[in-house]
């Protein structure tokens, strides 16, 4: 849904990337990714919390918390989900492999996967794609990466923005996949988004922690949420800034802002992207008592199967909105104080149709690809915003069809 | 999905019901039912828990409390939610209407909706109907109450039993509607179960809930919850038992078990009348620590998109099962401890694929109309069992057309 074209891509300095066909699911693509960064590069991750993690992703975890790590190898195509100990023992390998190849030690490099859960990995064949790949390093590999971790993706997510941090041109770049299996606390979905300042670890892992919430952890497709996620975020310090070592300095501040411009833009493109979507929306809970109050509403209504198939219809059904506000489990809710807008026609209001509503005006909003749902509880000063996509024929096409 | 006909429907003696005509959505078909019982019924109930109540639900819920209800007014087409105060007002002239004709006081009639949200009654044409309605009142009148009740559902829901108690038989019968928004404390769904055997309020109270617990609290559609759902349980008395008041007794036992198999059998005719079903699933946690970490994991299978498109599809994509158990918010769930059968064929065992396990088997099982996704958890001795259906086109056909 209004995918837009991507834009100029700024090469991260000191970010070197590479891709590689192992033929993993289908042939004729490249299908391994690998980025590769200068020594004293600093890295920060979160992770899915499913109990049911992918073998990679402790892997990779604990890799990136202890510091040192200087290459990612993603595979698309097969996720190394539910193999046990030997998928840990195949992600241990390959990243052997291209620790040799490119000689660093294998606890520097972090595995990634996505795409079916329960088949080992064709470990051979990704050997010989790994070792082949690495003399196709470049800084200006990025549109490839994004290409080469797709699974049911239709498009690449790349996104950048430049920013000056204390007289130093700073280049962010990121790129994500991911088109279903999207909730909160991560989703299938990975995610790599690199800057060229210098940021201390500390500093870098709150950064990426904020970020998550704001972006990745604000965008509902499905209410599933997958066994691989993972959104890492790596500074170089190659742009030359001064080491940011503090969340609340000003420089820092820049940094934090546009890294979370590209988190939230490729969220929003994952959206976009959703298996079948036929619209995006914005659903927006203002008014609340607490936080976590309005994500529960902003949650309940993204992920209503009801109100996702009253959005593909284009049906202005309000009185499914109101379900699902009224299933959201906000304590003691009084109905009376709440309204609801589609766009800017107030549909509710006193927790009744709004006087003079027209149906043909709700119509109209939700006739458009792209439209807001904003919910005022009338309890408070809180607000959440969670950005969702429809449920369609195709979802249930591309998911009876599609082995995950 | 295998609705079975209706089988012989025993008369509850004291009960009779009435339906008629309001046009209140569809011209050509009776829309309202009306029950009516002998002075001295005892009744209990549990009504939904949504903050977005609907006016009908707050006055039958008060009126039932206070004990003295003894005619029940039910209609279909029309929610009468997200209706305000001029919503209650129209349902207690209804109930006035009824009382009047039947020379009873208005707050002995309980009101019950649904239908579309967000439209006032056509009090007008309901109260011809109920004043016409009322000269129809006979015993052998559930058919015709089960049909009028109807909204998405495709056939009526009416299930007897036949037990003796204290050498009198009792008979219980129920009549449900219900085919979506279906999910625990209750979906869009009315369900009046009643028997003749005399029961006390207290321990109908506790019946009912009991009851409601394994069986309308047991099935989820589409995880949503309606504004209107409502389960009463009625007791005339008129089979001439002796009054039961102690739900650990043993004649009350042989009673709680009739009611309790009369509302699952009910509960389960919902699911398999669900929107555009093609399946009938149980999904059975077992081993769990906890009856609510079972129920958790159970309602996330059972409610996952992505689980309920592979079910639709016959695919045995056992990757997404763990996902789902993955993200069932189980805490410190050691995968290696997991196991899951479909039917008596073991997919995962130790959280990996099951040794010898081969897709034919797995989709051998999938391919039957009806099945059960066993988990075993492996962490203690608590159980849960929940009904399903599928996610298909026809779901999203039904609800994308449909204004509910």
């Amino acid at each position: 849904v209004n995918l837009p074209e991507i834009g100029d891509v700024a090469p991260v300095a000191g970010v070197r990337l590479a891709t590689a066909a192992a033929q993993i699911k289908d042939p004729g693509r490249d299908d391994v990714a690998l980025l590769v960064f200068p020594p004293g590069v600093t890295m920060a991750g979160v992770f899915t919390q499913s109990s049911f993690r992918a073998p990679p992703v402790d892997i990779a975890e604990r890799r990136i918390r202890a510091g040192g790590v200087t290459a990612l190898l993603i595979n698309s195509g097969n996720a190394n989900a539910a193999t046990g100990e030997a998928g840990a023992a195949d992600a241990r390998q390959l990243c052997e492999v291209l620790a040799q190849t490119i000689g660093i030690r294998a606890e520097c490099v972090a595995p990634f996967s996505t795409g079916v859960i329960g088949e080992r990995l064709p470990v051979q064949r990704m050997t010989t794609a790994v070792r082949e790949g690495v003399s196709g390093l470049r800084a200006d590999g990025w549109l490839a990466a994004a290409r080469a971790i797709m699974t049911t993706d239709t498009r690449p997510k790349l996104v950048s923005r430049v920013v000056e941090i204390a007289g130093r041109q700073v280049n962010v770049t990121g790129m994500a996949k991911g088109s279903g299996m999207i909730k909160p606390d991560m989703a299938t979905m990975l995610a790599f988004v690199c800057c060229d300042a210098a940021v201390s670890p500390s500093c870098l892992d709150e950064m990426c922690r904020n970020v998550a919430d704001v972006s990745f952890n604000r965008i509902s497709i499905d209410a599933d949420t997958s066994t691989n996620d993972a959104f890492v975020l790596a500074a170089t310090g190659a742009a030359g800034t001064p080491l940011l070592d503090d969340i609340a300095d000003r420089d820092c501040a820049i940094l934090h802002q546009a890294v979370a411009e590209v988190a939230t833009t490729l969220a929003q493109h994952i959206v976009r992207d959703a298996e079948g979507a036929s619209k995006f929306v914005t659903v927006r809970v203002v008014g609340g008592a607490t936080h976590d109050e309005c994500l529960d509403v902003a949650y309940t209504v993204a992920e209503s199967m009801l109100v996702k198939t009253a959005i593909f219809a284009g049906d202005p059904n309000w009185g499914r909105l109101c379900m699902a506000i009224g299933r959201a489990g906000v304590e003691a809710l009084d109905t009376a104080g709440v309204k609801i807008f589609l766009d800017d026609v107030c549909v509710v209001s006193a927790g009744v149709v709004h006087p003079g509503y027209r149906e043909e005006d709700g119509a109209r909003v939700m006739a458009a690809d792209e439209f807001e749902i904003r919910i005022e509880l009338g309890r408070g000063e809180e607000a959440a915003v969670v950005w969702t996509s429809d449920l369609s024929y195709d979802y249930v096409r591309i998911n009876a069809e599609y082995r995950t």
